[in-house]
């Protein structure tokens, strides 16, 4: 069982999950993405993955066969598993702890497709409420506190395999950066006594340079305060602190939404690696007034250098509002839909 | 001039530089490490970078041509300047100021090495020693709060020339992470009364599993939390909040220890692309009894994806107990000045 350890200066947990390595050697050289041959994630696969948790599935069909639209299972190399006692426990300093959670795999097609902006608008659908579906059966877990919805694309953006797939990582801890949100977001509200993110999203709107689109109920920007070139945040209009709140027709438009961004993206710079993760608030409390849960975007087109790592800082070459007029003017065809 | 923009949610501020770039369409694919043809760091190419601000030099010889050990230049295509006013100002709930600061670029040698580690022990020293020379100039101006310096080795670590080099940031905030690291450091002294760092020198001395190298004034081992496979820190043993504050004697040591803990890890790791970052206190304070300053090197093995950047928590595949014990292990001869 990997450990889970506290660096006891910034606070920060960290995984130590050697079941993944044998030796310190395998460890010399970045992993490839593997794109030619066996998939294990192609329907007809099914037994090339652990046992599946959870299916969507055509009528009269057997769980571990094909018949599945989309499909969870557990990362077959965890960073953490399910079974097991926490044990907290310190060691002079230090604090630790058993690296207890759920580490799970998203597949989220049958057929063997890297892009998830080529999936069908209801394809895609089906990927954000089997999102919802997994958050709202782990939150009931009492030793489970957070879960982080992410998704890795292309080599670059740390993806090992193509097949067009996203993972959940859900830990007994809060994760620093979730922290950090919940807090700063909080300070907003204790002074100001409203959501930062619904101002944001006022603001936003009102200024127009920053806006890649506007539907009736999600606004997607590029931050004021991007990080990363091309960085792109998708919002619901509606104040909401839980991911795994948001209602069905929610999830509808979301749908729609989804696709066209990463369709924008990747006609305007020519299929980037990216990553994508869900902020959501953790699972300990209920609805809240301060946070608000989004998704954000992270085009891979610059590398992490010295720089970024040891000041938190990041050199982010263009600006937000030519990227964010940029996307807004790609043209793209979504389908069933419509491409709002 | 770049901008300086603070995202309001977490308080992290973002460097906007577009005279970097020209449109959007350049910053599609990440570049690349130039390693043949012209190098413009080489002894005799001094008219191809901006004029020298400082150098050591043999006698007789005149700035910007040759005769020079080791040279220090503004960086060509700078994220920050030095001229002109902050300007702090809002817009709306956000916050910004003008790119004011340094970048400067320090040329570690005049002959084509790609590696610090083969730099004669003196040669290293000189280095040392023009980090600290940049940092007690910088400090002066009352305009700028803190000085990064950082080493980017490897294409994947960031680097986009090949010869020896590292660099120098100096901003007008205090980055977050060093932020991070003063507040953290600070409870712990509030607390218990000591530094943190001491304690934890203490600890790691004490154990020993994680200990790379021990010598009279210094320590180098791999932290309980490591982030990264073989992460390895540099600290002296004597408490210091600031690295500009180091005794020529100290130079003397260190400049031993780093390269010897650089040939460890090139050998043990088949010369990663690798970054190492300085973490010192910033300028507005002398002296101070929690934060000490130390030197952080990471080997860039795996990569970052989703889950953390959505998280702050790191998956390390290697127990650090297992990398001090590999590194402690590998014998160097590092010539002159001894291996320790």
């Amino acid at each position: 069982m990997s450990d889970l350890r506290k660096d006891p200066i910034v606070g920060r947990w960290v995984i130590i999950a050697t079941d993944r390595a044998k030796r310190p050697q395998d460890f010399a050289r970045l992993e490839t993405l593997k794109t030619t041959g066996f998939c294990p994630f192609c329907r007809g696969s099914e037994a090339n993955t652990p046992h599946e948790i959870l299916a969507y599935r055509e009528p009269h069909t057997s769980a571990n066969g094909p018949g599945w639209r989309v499909r969870v299972v557990p990362n077959k190399f965890p960073a953490l598993q399910v079974e097991g006692a926490l044990n907290k426990r310190g060691d002079g300093i230090y604090d630790l702890m058993n690296g207890v959670g759920a580490h799970e795999v998203i597949i989220e097609c049958p057929h063997h497709e890297s892009s998830m902006s080529r999936l069908t608008v209801d394809n895609v659908r089906e990927v954000l409420w089997v999102y919802r579906d997994r958050l709202v059966d782990l939150k009931r877990d009492p030793r489970l506190v957070h879960g982080l919805i992410f998704k890795n694309v292309g080599a670059l953006a740390g993806a090992s395999l193509e097949h067009s797939h996203s993972q959940l990582i859900v830990t007994p801890v809060v994760p620093i950066s979730v922290w950090e949100e919940m807090t700063g977001s909080l300070e907003f509200y204790n002074y100001r006594g409203r959501c930062i993110y619904c101002d944001m999203i006022q603001q936003e709107l009102a200024t127009g340079s920053r806006i890649v689109l506007d539907t009736p109920n999600f606004v997607v920007f590029c931050p004021f305060a991007s990080r990363f070139p091309f960085e792109t945040w998708v919002l619901p209009k509606q104040h909401s602190s839980h991911y795994e709140n948001i209602p069905r027709q929610g999830i509808e438009e979301m749908g729609t939404v989804l696709k066209t961004v990463l369709s924008k993206l990747e006609l305007a710079l020519d299929d980037p690696p990216y990553n994508y993760i869900i902020h959501t608030a953790p699972f300990d409390t209920k609805e809240i007034p301060h946070y608000h849960w989004h998704l954000e975007i992270i085009p891979r087109l610059t590398r992490i250098a010295g720089f970024e790592w040891g000041s938190g800082f990041y050199i982010n070459p263009v600006l937000p509002e030519q990227a964010g007029a940029f996307l807004r003017e790609v043209e793209v065809d979504v389908g069933t839909g419509g491409t709002y």
